[in-house]
């Protein structure tokens, strides 16, 4: 009998196969904008973007944030990718009884600040408590609405101009042969940071987890133009973010090793770790595609955001055959970047 | 130090205390037209309806439901108790690694049926899994959105036609001396079947959970009209909804025992097991507040429908210096009926 293991939630292959199967081949179709089937970052239903994230990060507190601000990040982050602007989000916490009331407050404190931070606020919300041994601690499902961003329309107007774009969101089918790949910043913190902290291993005191709100950082994006879509590289990391563009967008992808943005810690780390840095999540990075005359110009913007300051362009999409991402190496080679299973570390939000 | 209980996640007042206390006070105030500060069944904003609710009903599977019928009723529900009409639910789902697949394929296949049976399609989701023991089987989280129901105007403007209404959505705080206060059916049954079926007392032979989305119900009721609140008796039952609008409002009520639509296996059950059938909670009931002109036709209108059938106006709000509910007794006495401090069954929802 077929039971349910770790890699069924871990993001990449398994899950989304998992997920295809048992999941939503049982649900009702629709006729949605940006439906369910798309398993993209969020769902468009009657021009309201709506998505929603369980959240089972342990510990609750780690290097860079805690359960609080990556469920807030992380829910901000999956509305702001469509090419839409959140409007509030909701809070359904599962708590195990006898958790520590101080806990309860630190993670909502936590919650509320970085819902200030970003302008979205909480709207509504629910609480369950389980007895004890039946939750670890506690869990936090977000969810999110937002509305198309007023920029959204400029910023399409601009890509409009130096080639055809299909969507009026930003999808993950929305990429074509020559656009240009960006990564907002340094790739691997989050999942690094969190294996560290909780086996002991000692790197945390180095590297923090990049949770954060990208809202802000996107709408400047989209101020200056020319971008087709955006994906937030969590569970699956990186080498999961390209594969779903190659893959729902029908292309191909040449990737230069030498210009994804990675820590010394970070490479390290994984080295040590046996893990690839590619493939682990990240809570505060966005990768974005863009006609390749607005690449420059979006840089610029990028960089003038604090967090967006390492941003770089890692590589073009290409015509292809088969949708696959073809890494050129940092000794001059070529290797096949395949999408992962899961992410490697489990538990990491 | 102060820990979690099971009585915070119960419905009732220790709930309410907890969460303003410990939740909403940490979040930023916000400007909604029905906002988190407002506890009422959905939030509102811009004009969308937002609700969120975490389910952890042990077991899973139950006389006459599921956690996925549950988990889909809901929160249908909670949208159109706020005279508004579901749009699409998201489905976030913990899994316990080691559960089996089949039970799995079971929720999902009941989630799909209980959408397609109510018109309201699952539109987004995530999946988490966490270790075994970190979860009893599967949680699952359901949001949604809606809009304004298209019968709201005409449901308000025969309202309008007796007196003042103050709110364009069915709040809480929207009940006034005179209104009629009705019952969509038979009370306690949801509570006291999962008690009895997970204790094993047999009563739950007799007694199924009244588990349904009574959006079509609702839709019915607003096509009538006159209505001028609703709230589906979930957690602390029919007791904690009168006392929240007494509260919310500013209002008395005065209650007709003898008209609580109660089963007698339920009114057996709850006397032997010891508890009130009026603080266990429904999940396929509504109450409605109507002026009363409109009562009689508003009765015929659910009794024409499947799930309104036993329907029944209970008794009627007053004017009173303090929120409280009064029971006039079976007997011709009267007695104040208290908000429960809690559901007294823990993971029935």
């Amino acid at each position: 009998m077929t039971k349910i293991t770790m890699n069924h939630g871990s993001g990449g292959e398994v899950m989304q196969d998992f997920i295809s199967k048992h999941v939503t081949a049982h649900f009702p179709k629709m006729n949605f904008s940006v439906p369910l089937d798309a398993l993209d970052d969020s769902a468009v239903v009657d021009d309201i973007v709506f998505t929603s994230d369980g959240h089972t990060v342990k510990p609750l507190f780690f290097p860079g944030g805690d359960i609080g601000s990556l469920s807030v990040a992380g829910t901000v982050n999956d509305i702001s990718v469509m090419g839409a602007t959140p409007l509030a989000i909701s809070c359904a916490l599962i708590i195990e009884a006898g958790l520590e009331m101080d806990i309860v407050d630190r993670v909502m404190r936590s919650v509320g600040e970085t819902c200030a931070s970003c302008g979205v606020p909480v709207a509504t919300g629910d609480t369950k408590v389980v007895d004890a041994g039946a939750a670890d601690q506690l869990y936090m499902v977000t969810s999110a609405v937002g509305k198309r961003s007023p920029y959204m329309d400029h910023n399409l107007e601009v890509a409009s101009q130096y080639r055809k774009v299909d969507s009026k969101w930003a999808t993950d089918n929305n990429v074509r042969p020559g656009d240009s790949i960006i990564v907002s910043g340094y790739i691997g913190d989050h999942g690094v940071a969190l294996l560290s902290f909780r086996e002991g291993y000692g790197f945390e005191s180095e590297i923090k987890s990049d949770v954060a709100p990208l809202n802000g950082l996107i709408a400047e994006g989209l101020k200056t133009g020319g971008i087709v879509t955006m994906k937030d590289p969590t569970r699956g990391g990186l080498a999961n973010t390209l594969n779903e563009w190659c893959s729902k967008s029908g292309i191909g992808m040449e990737i230069r090793e030498n210009d994804i943005p990675l820590r010394d810690g970070v490479v390290n780390a994984c080295e040590m770790l046996g893990i690839d840095p590619l493939s682990i999540g990240n809570e505060g990075k966005v990768v974005i595609a863009c006609v390749p005359e607005m690449e420059e110009e979006i840089l610029k913007t990028l960089h003038s955001h604090p967090l967006g300051k390492n941003a770089a362009c890692i590589g073009h999409a290409v015509a292809s055959d088969v949708p696959r991402v073809i890494m050129m190496t940092a000794v001059g080679g070529k290797r096949i970047l395949e999408p992962p299973t899961g992410d490697p570390v489990p538990r990491i939000c």
